[in-house]
């Protein structure tokens, strides 16, 4: 059941679409919550109890139990994703609580929201929104797993990516030039590590103008893309939310001309700087604005260009016109006397705090459809519009072919649209498994395709970390290795050993049709592809405090090796399981395992997989890219004493109807394999066990 | 057995006292390394096979096994201890390698030093040295226990503290005023949690100048000591390595007038800024500076403080005016130009990149008795000597009586003069376990009174996190919970639930027998307290593995409970045990466990302590502050079924001689116990089993 309460004047995020299941609450608060108005916002307190957990949040730190901190929803570009951080990219206001009566809260509010879950006070569960107008959304269920089935109906079904987004990727800031490019897929190809896409971050523009190529180090980007397309391998460019400044670019005359640009309390175009330098920011709150900006991607995908990624859509801002005003006013003050303790934190600070400052959100404008709005109070929505822009454009560009897409800005809606990536990490093994606790609580707040910088985007990698990390980027819908300017070079192929990534990757291709069947089973279900144990065995006290492991679709479970020179892990088994541990993509060994607490061993060029009982993981074989893979023959793994049946979810990989898509039954009885399709009547080496 | 190779002109650091069994080695370089000359240095490398470890290199980050990063020795200010850090306080340039031939490196030298343990390649140590001037020890031995006693036994005994300084103390930047002192202590003494110490931070000197007391806010800090001390509590004060310079105060003057400060190139004193503002560095190489600044501590010792910790003596540098120079010349450039991306971030960095700047290492100068000397080269001495200086000072001061002191800045050799705490670390779960990580590699290095800032000095903590800090905190010699200006209050008083607090303090007052026994007991016989498993039980493949437990002296192991919302941990006992699980300082359950892995349920409220089989834990009773505990009257812990033996070292706690000094056998068989001294002849609910 779910009741929406409605506060002051709520903007219209376009986060719920479907208002069928929910009722508009007779009650003056929500039921459980005790109520407080807040300078201009409120405060709704809970006391929990010490057991009850609080799940949600979506793009965050801490556990998959977020107890014990406080969060605010505040898109920020910070690339230290430390444990006291509050904010990262996106704003997932939802939470379940699961306790004797689980309750579910969502709270659509595109400003700033702090969920201060029993960090204050240990026992007191605290959501204060910093205005006074939004939707609060109470949602009662059987189960907290019921609770997160009505809210994924509530806010719709999620983006589905082209099946070659299911392969393996390769980025980094940047490669600089067509031979950089060329060189990681001859490398890869050379290697025999598969590959699906090569990224193109900002430096293929010209001077980071969106929508240009710089024709001095990609001559012809069109010409490239096709080359490698052949190869089974597609280019993927970034663009960015600012728009140069810039006299005679287009995509700047435009805006300026039709008033398409955020604007200051003047309404004059709000002057910031970015990559580019001094840019605009598009007000893609703005409908005719998002179709105009959403458009200009067609410049690309007429190179053959079908994949990008959305960033710095916070937005993010390096300074603006009126801070580097206020910090040279700082200096001013300072230019003459001596810099001394009383004012060197000052100074030092006075261009080193210039950035994302709060101040400029609050002095830029939008003109929502007719409607001015501070920044500020709809700062949330920036990403979601810019992304929902170009896939609302991309679906009238390539009406019969899906687009890669994915953005670093979020807000639930937008995962509609696209996907995310989980933003600038570090090459940190805390980091393996906070790209793990992330997986269920982005799927509860509807983002499906999603996955992390694999080996870490700021800071140098090390073999171990990225193999490590890659065993867990196996089972992630994006799976992309991308790293930072200036830190060392993290393709597969730079390191010493490369048997062991082809292996890890090669397997990846294996797993393909079961990930892909899982996630496109999961958006039709409104389930999670990537659960936490809880949600499965929520009678279970040991698989309720297990934050180190998921389970993945309806067959498996996972349990990375996140901790360096470490020979394996401890794990719990919910339920008697077959351990399949991947030696290479070709060999395994497998070991009945019964339910309780195990520790194996995992060497580095090892993958555990865990099947449930009677249930089948099926396998295709390996491929350099999904172009290649065949999904109609498939291996099967199970443990199967009763049979067991594996339900799997197909498509073209293409098509944005369902024309092609197939559901095909498998089937095993003892060592026979069925099918109910003509089509996948192949099978080859299935292990079935009795 | 121990070579010794000389390279150019080592710079004698003091860190090496016995050389009894140190032999100059003929050999042209160490054996089993490749050597070659680079720029001025050295670099050392060796293969490593797959399986070998890597311990030792004291206070830094990452794991007890230093296997897959780069660490570099240059004594480093700087507060956020991520993974990406290869610099902490200190330097501790020991290592052993745990391989078929097990072999132990100590390089001696006082400049930057590097060691990639693995990291370029994943399997190549290499040890770097910027300059061509050190001692290069080869230590080789039948095991890795083995190198590290010969170690210990080549750089001397550790500095002992007073036996208060095994207490629980509280500190904070800052306690402002005496009020805030007296509130600290009576919070404290009327919530019943045991208290030996505050600390008095920056805030407490006039103008933050050394050996000086604001006497607007300390009107009387003899007398405030006096009255804290009647109540069992000591007041630890911080002296800062920079002295202000200011016309009339007398540090100030004297070290002018004798040359004691750092001088620049052209002999004059050097400037530069930390907390009094513009401030010199007093030149710690020089024996004379040594005395004089030493004997300052006798103005306060002279109040009755009997406690002191050496901060900012890495030495930390705000900024200098060589640096305020630089900066704005380069502002100075942009200035008139307009600040666009050309030039934002280097405008940005101006003043941001002054502190701790390698530019002013490079440009201040020692006189080391006659020797003029670039600080850069002897870096990593300074923190050292200003310890040293206090230390030897102390002794003079008062030669009956222990003076507690620690440093942040250290160097091997100042283990025998002091302890250290591990400096600005943060209220970070992940933060316990490096606490706990750093423990052994001090240990090896020498250093045993050390101890982290429990509950985290950045960011603010949660009363969950300071609970599970404190359960590890229990253990380490220094138990100290210390917190920034800025964060939330973390005295344990400012939580709700203040029992829990309690008894796991009174806990850690029980525990002081046995922790100071077995800290003289590892002193005396060069053992280390913290021991990884690897160490005891070298043939056991999963005791090698682990990086989250630790021995602790000759008869515990422990294994705390370090991640957010856990309900327990999985231990691995490398022989049979006795789980006591504390309840609360006075009740306790048991259960005889079995070599193996195990899962093991542990409340916040709850501290394990696992007990080798027939070993024995000492246990008094708990008291407000350790002038209280009356360590005569024992109750005895254990599994015992062969009869077991407890070896009490105990002393008057104050002495710096050995006159109060006993050694007490205490044994148990069946029921019956047994002492062999008379004062120790009281035994109250003795728990052993059969």
């Amino acid at each position: 059941m779910i009741f929406s309460y409605k506060f002051g004047k709520p903007i219209e995020t376009g986060a719920v679409v479907d208002f069928d299941g929910i009722k508009e609450a007779e009650f003056e608060k929500p039921r459980r919550f005790s109520l407080l108005e807040e300078g201009g916002g409120f405060c709704f307190s809970l006391v929990l109890d010490d057991k009850a957990a609080v799940y949600g949040l979506g793009e965050n730190i801490r556990g998959i139990n977020k107890r014990g901190w406080r969060y605010t929803s505040y898109c920020s570009d910070d690339p230290f994703h430390t444990e006291s951080k509050q904010s990262l990219y996106g704003a997932h206001n939802f939470i379940v609580i699961d306790a004797e009566e689980p309750l579910g809260v969502f709270v659509d509010i595109p400003g700033k929201i702090t969920f201060d879950v029993c960090c204050e006070r240990s026992d007191t569960l605290k959501i204060i929104t910093e205005d006074g107008d939004f939707y609060f959304y109470e949602i009662t269920g059987d189960s907290v797993k019921d609770i997160i089935r009505q809210f994924r109906v509530m806010i719709g079904k999620s983006y589905v990516p082209p099946l070659w987004a299911f392969g393996y990727q390769q980025s980094r800031w940047s490669y600089p030039n067509e031979a950089a490019v060329r060189e990681v897929a001859r490398s890869y190809r050379e290697a025999k590590i598969p590959l699906d896409a090569v990224y193109l971050d900002i430096d293929y523009m010209e001077g980071y103008k969106d929508f240009t190529v710089d024709i001095d180090r990609f001559p012809d980007l069109g010409a490239l893309s096709k080359e490698l397309k052949e190869q089974g391998i597609h280019l993927v460019p970034i663009i960015d939310a600012g728009v140069k400044i810039e006299d005679g670019y287009d995509v700047y005359e435009e805006g300026v001309k039709n008033g398409y640009f955020l604007k200051d309390k003047d309404g004059k175009d709000y002057v910031t700087a970015v990559w580019p330098g001094k840019t605009h920011f598009p007000d893609f709150l703005n409908s005719s604005v998002r179709r105009w900006f959403g458009m200009k991607y067609k410049r690309l995908t007429d190179m053959g260009i079908d994949g990008f990624w959305n960033d710095m859509n916070e937005p993010a801002i390096f300074y603006s016109e009126r801070g580097i005003k206020s910090a040279w006013e700082k200096l001013d003050n300072v230019r003459g006397k001596n810099v001394d303790m009383s004012n060197f934190f000052a100074v030092r600070d006075a261009f080193a705090s210039l950035s994302n400052s709060e101040d400029d959100y609050k002095s830029m404008y939008h003109n929502m459809d007719g409607e001015k709005l501070c920044h500020h109070k709809v700062h949330n929505l920036y990403g979601y519009n810019m992304t929902r822009s170009a896939s609302e454009a991309l679906a009238e560009i390539k009406p019969n072919e899906r687009v890669l897409l994915f953005s670093r800005a979020s807000y639930i809606g937008m995962h509609r649209f696209s996907g995310i990536w989980t933003g600038d990490n570090q090459s940190w093994w805390n980091h393996i498994l906070m790209n793990l606790k992330m997986l269920p609580s982005l799927n509860m707040c509807g983002f499906l395709y999603i996955g992390a910088d694999i080996g870490g985007f700021g800071g140098d990698t090390t073999r171990d970390l990225l193999l490590r990390w890659l065993a867990l980027g196996v089972f992630t819908p994006l799976m992309r290795n991308h790293s930072a300017l200036g830190t060392r070079n993290q393709e597969c192929c730079a390191f010493e050993g490369q048997e062991e990534f082809r292996e890890l990757i090669r397997l990846r291709y294996r797993l393909i049709p079961y990930l892909y069947s899982e996630y496109n089973k999961a958006n039709d279900g409104f389930e999670m592809i990537f659960r936490p144990l809880m949600l499965d065995y929520p009678k279970d006290k040991f698989a309720r405090d297990v934050e180190d492991q998921l389970m993945l679709g309806d067959e498996i479970m996972i349990a990375p090796v996140y901790t360096q020179n470490a020979m394996g892990r401890y794990v719990y088994l919910p339920e008697d399981m077959l351990l399949v541990m991947f030696d290479s993509s070709s060999s395994f060994k497998t070991e009945k395992m019964k339910k309780g607490h195990h520790y194996i061993e995992v060497k580095l060029n090892q993958l555990p997989v865990f099947i449930k009982k009677n249930r089948l993981l099926p396998l295709c074989e390996a491929a350099e890219s999904t172009k290649e893979l065949d999904m109609s023959r498939l291996e099967l793994i199970g443990w199967v004493d009763e049979g067991a049946e594996y339900i799997l979810y197909t498509d073209d990989g293409i098509s944005r109807d369902d024309k092609s898509k197939r559901v095909i039954k498998l089937s095993a009885r003892g060592s026979e394999i069925k099918t109910d399709c003509e089509a996948f009547k192949a099978y080859d080496g299935g292990i079935v066990f009795e």
